[in-house]
């Protein structure tokens, strides 16, 4: 890891998201084909006709900005008026570093508390070690991520890779309890070199009865064929599971089983309780065609209570079969929508990577 | 995987069930064998000498009869008059592909919705799809499942084979909350080719503050010895954990650990909630002997109220070290007994698959 | 498996915990490192310069005194008068037995249950099988652990390693309810021949709403570069989620990542219930220095209301940045301190094994 020059977000963006097709003979040295295939003559031979995450270690600069939302809500967001709901997606590949600049517009206490990379104890976030940010202030928080490797002593050390999350502490209570609830709270992804990305990724945050703060879940838009990725996190006070009608995805690191030798469950329904967090990668449709397939939380009173939303993939002409939209996926209330960030373009840069966003 | 005539139910239990003893020193191609000693000098060697899974790749039909049962519950049948709950164990092999006329003998809309396997919108059995079936009427659902395998871009797709379940999506609620209240529920099993099979498999269904709707835990009944299934599947509003004494299984897809490269944990008691399943296979009383082991939900208030059964596993001669009978897992109440399905028996062709059951 | 000579706890804790330090050409054949680095050509060479556990196989006796504690807490402990809660930590590996002869100096019945290893019914402590002990009696219980192996029918049997745990199952109910709530409960380790041994073991249990039924969770204290391991446990009512600030740990039978094919997540928190255990080693301050680490429940009512301690990693010279002692986790109350157990020292025979204590 060698301490480059900072680029732009929007640098890094097109960095992380260039496509880049392996041609035919070529041996692909990437993380996920070597995990997947240890040990078996196939491996050595195997290609990947999809992008994958390059080499990280770049050093990048960003700010975020701590803003008042319409209804006493709160959001993070990387430029001045356009904070939201969740907060922006962060991505970062394994041994990158980001400092970033947290400028607070309230006229409370916030602060930036990370899960997954590696911070020293002025970056934690927390009342009790000084580290929030005075109302009007700023404060640059530093995360630090690794790749995995041996220790000296021989012992396996695992890399950041992960899907992680960020959020306030102090708001409220000393453990963010009123910021939370109000909406600062975002996705943050740390990739291993090698791994493959997706063409789309939404974030669906169950906070407390909301998903991202709403009170029905955004639609995620997708066409048949599409590398859909979710980040799927959890805060606030109840135990939830999340539910999607139509796909699947590996209970491990990447959501994706790396192989035939992976003895990770595949599961459609997953309990989870508040900062857990987790993703995974599914072709839209595959194997099942265009449909309006909901995804929800199966805590009976929780769907019944508006905790579902629809991942709407449509057709390559655009349309859905048998969806008019004007259904709910919870039989009653309004529905807003929102659009994922397409991997072909900036993905840090922008202030609207959540699935849905209020401004 | 190529369509073969519909083979009848009873045909398509005997075809899994066979006990297929493989002789000393035949090579055992199956998928299992092959992932538990991948990479190994032992693996090519090895040697199962219990039955596992043919291959999948059958097309069948069968019916399922969604009927009223006494007090105000409902359950699915495979005959008519022959409904249950938990609803019968369904299994296929992946591969197979397996279509379903449900009949409504109820003056309310139901649906079939499944967990886990492939599906077209229109086998969703949602309202919003228009895939429930009327009062008196009848609809056919699809289901298919696959084999994993490489995509055309190189990566990874994971195959259908897991512990799933299937229920109704749309009694009382969109959601179905009425229907999984009344007993609208069971089992389905996906198999892949060289999985082990059970001697016997158990539905066990924490729905609610209930076990299987019973308000104490059916007894399920083996000898010691007997390789013993469990299907254990959430529903309703609460989280559980799911116990039991003197019996442990791996946290990964089959519920064995796949052989000494598995970093899995291996479990006694698994938090679950509301739509999650899994399940494992043990040896009854291995290590431990005959007894009367109970199983129950480790909520202390919910076994406290009668979230407890017993695992039975008796001596060759029958005999329960201890046991007379006449003692329940929770101190009070009544207690009903189930038999487990033997799978020398064909098992998707009757309707008392689960292991408890209301007539 | 030969049955030794009973060693005295002492003993045995030395055994254990003698540093093996591995020379350099040396293969090392543990469990561990074939697992991590199968089939690769890295892994013949791999040397681990930290103490791994030996062999099992030996055969123990160990009294455990039930006692009543202060504020009608009850607790288990390995001399009379040395009663805590958690009850010791009791250290078995793979192969060994343990004869734990319980007395109970209390006016009511009580028992032990273990998770986790193997035991006759006539070990299980409850109350159907007459397996308690009546008030100022003693009952010895018998717990054995295997190794991983194959069955004579070819199929992989599962070691008995993992972070497990005991409690009473007769106190208040049949389930131990009242036992639990007032601290019969305490930490449980089977290590496997080759498991790399930590320097440290702290023991975290989420009873109800309390941390080892205290009203706020205790420090753990370590320094910069320690092998600290965890053992989490949880009891009562609730669900929660586990989660340290700036340590991760993968979610395994180890809380290690094996090697670089092992597919387990990554975290940082992970939600729980009732019975549910599981355990790590990290390397106290890995890449994020000394400070007053935060861990606590992130379900946001519970940590408001104390459920939140510190892991204190001081610097060699023994400071904590930014912490002068003065803080506590959550805002409000008292705390209280416990040490963890050296392993260094011997680990079974002292009273003291759990992270706080009450006498």
């Amino acid at each position: 890891m060698t301490e480059q020059a900072a680029s732009s977000p929007e640098n890094l963006g097109r960095r992380v998201f260039n496509r880049r097709l392996f041609a035919g003979g070529a041996v692909v040295a990437t993380g996920l084909t070597s995990m997947s295939v240890a040990g078996s003559a196939s491996s050595a031979s195997a290609e990947l006709e999809v992008p994958t995450a390059p080499a990280g270690g770049t050093v990048r600069h960003m700010k975020l900005y701590v803003e008042a939302l319409a209804d006493g809500q709160l959001g993070y967001g990387l430029e001045k008026g356009k904070a939201s709901i969740p907060g922006p997606l962060i991505e970062m590949i394994e041994g990158d570093t980001l400092h970033i600049e947290v400028i607070n517009t309230l006229d409370i206490d916030v602060s930036l508390h990370p899960h997954g990379v590696d911070y020293e104890i002025t970056s934690d976030g927390t009342r009790h070690n000084n580290s929030h940010v005075e109302p009007g202030g700023s404060r640059t928080y530093t995360w630090r991520t690794h790749v995995p490797g041996r220790r000296a002593d021989g012992t396996w050390r695992a890399g950041s890779a992960g899907y992680w999350h960020y959020h306030d502490h102090v708001v409220g209570t000393d453990h963010g309890t009123g910021g939370l609830r109000k909406g600062l709270y975002g996705p943050l992804i740390v990739r291993r070199k090698g791994d493959i990305l997706p063409d789309k990724t939404f974030t669906i945050v169950f906070n407390d009865m909301t998903i991202n703060n709403l009170k029905t879940g955004p639609d995620l838009k997708a066409t048949v064929g599409d590398r859909v990725e979710i980040v799927m996190i959890t805060h606030g006070e109840f135990y939830h599971t999340f539910h999607m009608h139509g796909h699947r995805w590996a209970d491990n690191r990447t959501g994706m089983l790396s192989g035939p030798e992976d003895p990770s469950p595949v599961i459609d329904n997953k309990i989870t309780g508040p900062a857990d967090s987790f993703g995974f990668q599914i072709i839209a449709g595959e194997r099942v065609g265009a449909g309006a397939w909901m995804y929800h939380c199966h805590v009976q009173s929780h769907s019944d209570m508006g905790m579902a939303g629809f991942f709407l993939v449509a057709k390559p002409d655009g349309t859905i079969p048998g969806h008019d939209g004007g259904h709910t996926a919870h039989g009653a209330g309004s529905k807003e929508s929102g659009d994922a960030k397409s991997t072909g373009d900036s993905k840090t840069s922008g202030g609207d990577a959540g699935a849905a966003h209020h401004h």
